[in-house]
């Protein structure tokens, strides 16, 4: 809807714990680098996540879909590219590329929807202020 | 395509390190415990996927799409539903329901492809046995 | 100190998430059977960890020390059996050993020693009704 | 034994997913940080781990000693400091200590011994080359 929130780039490295008997990262490892990528993304926009917590917000996740196209094996450098694709008061979902630069192969992609909940669990608004981080470009609204 | 496999029920038990800061089971938990639900299914109709792998076939998920409701906790019993949805020659889509008994809560939905590869990683077909077996009521094919 | 509390026994199958690229248990999983182990011991005892945090304590884990005998492999029935080795008013220590019945082989023995804390990470002490339960044979305190 | 080699330093940052519900990095944390610390220090060694496997060599944990002192933290910046404490043709014993910049804490330290199997899992020694290497300062050897 016209947002123009910018595109982050986060890089990690495929840990032996997140591989599998298959030889490859196991497909739970690609939404913790998306979470990765998300804490990255908010920092960028000037928010800490760990200080949402603090003041009571919750961001559970309430829908995640990932398509994997390729697979990443161990101590491969991967970059998660990371956008918020819609904001609205209670939800935001993010969306992300994960690829690998060596061989530039795109990996996977993935669109992941959180909610706003309080500490009770109880869905919430987002505070203005973040959702308004959330899509500035360049995070200019820290101004 | 008029398929009529088995629904399968598997139990687990939230586990204190599947837990997060939130005080909930975390969203990669769940694809864990379709993981496990896929096992006891493929079990169920007299695969077991051991030794589909000793075999060289390997069922890489290349799509993974899931629905949360309501939060897991720690030390809850959930019990997952598992079911085929599709079955082709190189492509398998399994569904689940995951529920909490206790209190009769319905936790999550999920889709899970998965896609028959080598173990070059090349993708190939299922056996025909085994794509046989996936999706024969009450695994009659057993006979 | 002359404790005689129950060993209890708890049964796991190892997930394929567990698994890693060497074709075997990880070897964080233990640590994460252990800790299923222990939640089944305090629930032996009439203790529920649930409801101890509830009431403001917490036993993160200060000391671990594990020896790996053989390997677990991916869906592999284990036996984890678990006991209490020393009970202080501040420190609990459990130990455990890992095998499988299949074969009758030990695969891992573990001492993983926890501390009383509250819900400010301070140094507490176990109420004595927890400590007392901890280490009477079968429970009989429930009485 | 007179070894020399060097004291390598990782950082990781804490991810959301490996908290639990005591707001605290899960104990299991560790042992995968102190993996990840292991496979920069090879690096830095000029051995990839990932080459040792090719060639048929693997290097299971077979002992594990950590002591927790101060819990980390979501977000946290922690520094793994890892060195050889003892290295033979079958067996090499790696040291840890795991310390968080912000506050000049020590959070854990641990000792993790690695056996030399070969791809069968049958024990057998480390190549000569690669022995070298683990304990030379600097990396020297690699010229």
């Amino acid at each position: 809807l016209g947002m123009q929130g910018p595109i982050t780039q986060s890089e990690v490295r495929v840990r032996y714990a997140e591989t599998d008997q298959m030889g490859i990262a196991h497909h739970t490892a690609y939404l913790v680098w998306c979470e990765v990528a998300r804490t990255d993304y908010l920092r960028s926009q000037g928010i800490a996540y760990r200080d949402l917590e603090a003041a009571g917000l919750r961001l559970p996740v309430v829908h995640a879909e990932l398509t994997y196209r390729a697979a990443a094996r161990y101590d491969d450098v991967l970059v998660i590219r990371c956008w918020v694709s819609q904001a609205a008061s209670r939800k935001v979902v993010f969306a992300y590329d994960i690829s690998r630069p060596a061989d530039q192969r795109l990996l996977a992609t993935a669109q992941i929807t959180l909610m706003a909940v309080d500490s009770q669990h109880a869905v919430t608004t987002l505070p203005a202020q973040v959702l308004g981080r959330l899509v500035v470009a360049g995070g200019r609204a820290r101004r």
